[in-house]
C-alpha cells in the first residue's frame, strides 16, 4: 500500500529564552510522512503558530495539559478532522515538540520524566472527552497508583536490561528469498526474538517466504506478518487461515485503520492475532478497537495522534482493557520517539513488558543526535535530556527542501529523471529535511 | 462545538480547452472551512495538482472513477489519513469540480447527469476496497436496476413538486426565546414540515426551549435537534431521555463521529432516533454506522468525503441498509451541492422521498451563479447544467484572501480588531473566498 516511500518530516522547532543558545532551550519534534504530502503537514504546522508563538513555554503538566487541549480543540481547526488526519498529525508535533522541550529543561529523558509524574498530574495531561464508556478519571488513576509503587525497581530494571526490540529488516516484499533467510538468520544471531514479513501481495507467495523463514529461524523465533490494510474481511480471514501452519505471531493491518468491526470479524475468523495502529487516527478509534475486542496487540505510532497526551491516553486505555503495546516505529525518527513511550509504559501504566516489543528499522538514525542503542535486540533506555527528536542542524541543512544541496542537486537532473519533489516548504519556522528513500518495497 | 464559525472554502477551478471560454470548460469544486483551516485545506489541493493538470478532462463514468481512485490511493498523500481529514477533503474538491465539469460538457444538472446514467456505469464509480462485507458489486447493480424502471417518473414528479427540505433557521442557541418562536412559526408558514434545534449546553435550557417550539409549531410538524457532537453516551442518553416527551425526530451529533459503537448505544439506550454523519470521515465509517444499526439517519455531506463517487457508495450502502439519506447543509454552497445528491438518490438509488428532507439554511446563496431555490419547504430541481458549484466571480474577488476588498480593509484594522485571518492562499490556482461569518453561534 506505501510502495514508493520517500521518506520525508515536516519538522518544528520550539525555541523559548530560558537558558537561550542551550540545548535546553528548544524542544523539536515532526510529523513523518512518506512524500509529497509533506507540504500539506507543514502548512498544518503553521496554521498552529497562534497557539504557540509569543506563549509562554508550557513546562508543567497543567500547561503541557492545556496546550494539547487548545490544539485540538480550536474549533475553526477542528473542523478539518475532527481529530484525524494532517491537522491531528501536526497538533501531534507541536505537542511533541513540547515534551521536548519540558523534558530537556527538566534534564530527564522523556521516558523519565514522564514516569516521574505523580499519577494525579499524569491524568491531568489525558483528554477523557468521547472516553468516559471506557475509562473514567478515576480508573486511570487507580491504574497509574497502582504501577506506582514498582517504578524505581522497573527503571533500573530497563537501564540495566533495555526494553525488547523486534526488527522489520528481513521482511520487504522485494528481497530475494536467500536475502530474506540470511536477514533472518543475523536478526537472531543479533539477538532479536522477533521478525517481521511483509505479506498480501501473492498467498502462494506468502506461504513460501513464510516456510522458508519459518525454517531459518526455527519454532521459538516470533514471526509477525504485516499486511499494510491490503485486505477486505474475508480476503483477510482467507489468508491468514492458509498461513496459521506456520504459527504467525500477528497479523498486523489487516484492513482499513478506520475499520473496528473488521478488526473484530478477522480477529474472530481466523486463528492468528490482530495488531493494528499506526494508522488508527485518535484515541476514540483505538478505544472501540478495545471494546470490540478487534486486536490483541495495540501499536502506538508517535506522529499520528495528538502527541504525548494522546499517546499516554492510549497506554491508559490498553492497560484498562489488559492488552500490551508494541509500538510502531521506523520512518523518520520514530524508533527515537516511541522507545519513550514504551519505556514509560514499562516504569508508570501497564508495569509489565511482557509480550511487549518495540519495532526496530535500522535507517536514517545517523540523522539524529541522539540516535536509538539497540543492542543484543533490546532498545538501551536514552539517558540525554529530551523526547531524542533532534535531528542533526547538517542533516537538516543538507536536506532541506528545497534549498538544501541534495535537493538543488536533484532538482538541476533533467525533469525526466526528477521524483515528484517530496516538500515546498519556506526555510522557517518549519523546515522540511527529506532524506532519501531506503531501498525497500514498502513502509513498515 | 463550533463556536466561531468565519464561513470560507478553498475553492478549485479545473479548465479544459474543449468549449474554452464557454461555461462548459471550466467544473469548480470547493472544500467549506469554518476559517482558519482554509490554508491547509489549500495546501492539500495544491498537493493534487501532478494528477490532474494537463491530463485529458475526464467526462466518462470511467475517467471519472479512474480519477477519483487516483486521488484518494496516491500512496505518499495517502499516509496523511488515510482518507480522512484534509487530504480526503481536497480529493473530494477536486473530484466535485470534475463532476461539475462534466456535467456541464453534458449540458445537464448533476443529479440529471448521474440519474441517467446506466446502473453498470454508476457501479464502476465505486471504490468496494473494505466494504464487501457490507455491500457487493453485484449488490450495487441490484439496487440500481431495481430503480431503474421508475427513474423518469420519478424525476417528472421531482420536477413538478420539488424534494422536501427542512430549515436550522429557528435553533440557533443564541437566540431569545421570542426570536426562535418567531422563526419557528415561519417556518411552519413557509411550509417547512421540519426545523431543527441546538442542544447540548443546558439540559433546562433545553427543556425549556423545547417545550417552546413544540407549543409553537404544533404536534404535526416535527423538531429535530442537534448536539454538535458534545456528549458522552451516559451523558447522551440521559439528556435525550428527558428531552424524549417532547418528541424530538432526530438526534443529530450526539457524540463523537468516529465512535460507531458510541452511537450504538445511545440508539439502544434512549427512544429518541439518531442521525450523523456530516463529520464523517468516509465510507467505512458510514459503513460500520449502518453494520453495528448505530443510526437512523445517514447525513451525507459534500465537502467532507472524497467527492461524488464516495457519496454514490454511501448512497449504495443506505440504499443496502434501509435506511433515508437526509444530507447535511448550510456553510458555503453545501445546500446547493447536496441537493444534486439527494435527488439522484431519489430519482436512481433509493427511489424513495419518504423520511427524507434536505437541510436548508438561508444564507450566501447570493454568492451562487445558480443558488439553491427553496419553496414551500421543498428544494426545486436544479435545471442549470452542472453542480451549482459556481460561485461569481465578483464574490470570489471581492472576498478572496488576503488580496480581495473586503480582507484588504479588515487586514488595515489595528491588529487588536482584527481576527485570525481565515486564510492565507495565493490566488493561483487555489483561490479562497471567504464570506463573512452570519450572526450565528454554531455552525449546523
Amino acid at each position: 500500500m506505501n510502495p514508493d516511500p520517500d521518506y520525508s518530516a515536516a519538522y518544528v522547532v520550539l525555541r523559548t529564552d530560558a537558558g537561550e543558545g542551550t540545548a535546553a532551550s528548544e524542544g523539536h519534534g515532526f510529523v513523518f510522512t512518506i512524500g509529497r504530502g509533506n507540504d500539506v503537514t507543514a502548512a498544518a504546522i503553521r496554521s498552529l503558530r497562534p497557539h504557540v508563538v509569543g506563549r509562554p513555554a508550557p513546562l508543567t503538566a497543567t500547561e503541557l495539559a492545556a496546550l494539547h487541549r487548545e490544539l485540538t480543540h480550536d474549533s475553526q481547526l477542528r473542523w478539518l478532522g475532527p481529530e484525524k488526519g494532517v491537522m491531528h498529525m501536526a497538533a501531534g508535533a507541536v505537542v511533541n515538540a513540547a515534551w521536548d522541550l519540558a523534558a530537556r529543561q527538566a534534564g530527564k529523558p522523556l521516558w523519565q520524566f514522564l514516569a516521574e509524574m505523580p499519577p494525579e498530574e499524569l491524568v491531568e495531561l489525558v483528554d477523557f472527552r468521547y472516553l468516559s464508556d471506557a475509562l473514567t478519571p478515576e480508573e486511570a488513576l487507580a491504574i497509574l497508583r497502582a504501577a506506582e509503587p514498582g517504578r524505581a525497581e522497573r527503571a533500573a530494571l530497563l537501564r540495566e536490561r533495555g526494553y525488547p526490540a523486534y526488527t522489520t529488516s528481513p521482511g520487504w516484499l522485494g528481497y530475494s528469498d536467500e536475502k530474506m533467510i540470511k536477514l533472518a538468520q543475523e536478526a537472531v544471531s543479533d539477538g532479536f526474538g522477533q521478525i517481521k514479513l511483509k505479506v498480501g501481495s501473492d498467498l502462494d507467495e506468502d506461504l513460501r517466504r513464510m516456510r522458508l523463514a519459518r525454517e531459518a529461524v526455527g519454532p521459538d523465533v516470533r514471526i509477525a506478518v504485516d499486511a499494510n490494510q491490503r485486505w477486505d474481511v474475508a480476503e483477510a480471514v482467507r489468508w491468514m487461515s492458509a498461513l496459521a501452519p506456520y504459527d504467525p505471531h500477528w497479523i498486523e493491518e489487516p484492513t482499513s485503520p478506520d475499520d473496528v468491526l473488521a478488526h473484530a470479524a478477522i480477529r474472530a475468523g481466523q486463528p492468528v492475532k490482530v495488531a493494528t495502529g499506526e494508522h488508527v487516527a485518535n484515541r476514540v478509534v483505538f478505544k472501540q478497537l478495545l471494546q470490540a475486542e478487534a486486536v490483541d496487540f495495540v501499536q502506538i505510532d508517535a506522529a499520528r495522534v495528538a502527541g504525548v497526551n494522546e499517546n499516554l491516553t492510549i497506554l491508559l486505555l490498553a492497560a484498562k482493557y489488559g492488552l500490551p503495546v508494541c509500538p510502531h516505529a521506523g520512518g523518520v525518527g520514530l524508533c527515537e520517539l516511541v522507545q519513550h513511550l514504551a519505556m514509560f509504559d514499562y516504569v508508570a501504566v501497564s508495569g509489565s513488558w511482557e509480550d511487549r516489543v518495540i519495532e526496530y528499522v535500522d535507517h536514517l538514525h545517523e540523522h539524529f543526535a541522539d540516535p536509538v542503542v539497540v543492542e543484543s535486540g533490546r532498545y538501551r533506555a536514552p539517558t540525554a535530556p529530551g523526547f531524542s527528536a533532534r535531528m542533526y542542524p547538517e542533516s537538516i541543512a543538507a536536506y532541506r527542501y528545497p534549498d538544501g544541496p541534495e535537493w538543488r542537486t536533484r532538482l538541476a537532473q533533467p525533469v525526466s529523471a526528477q521524483p515528484v519533489p517530496a516538500s515546498s516548504v519556506p526555510a522557517q519556522p518549519v523546515s522540511a529535511p527529506s532524506a532519501p528513500a531506503q531501498p525497500q518495497e514498502d513502509h513498515q
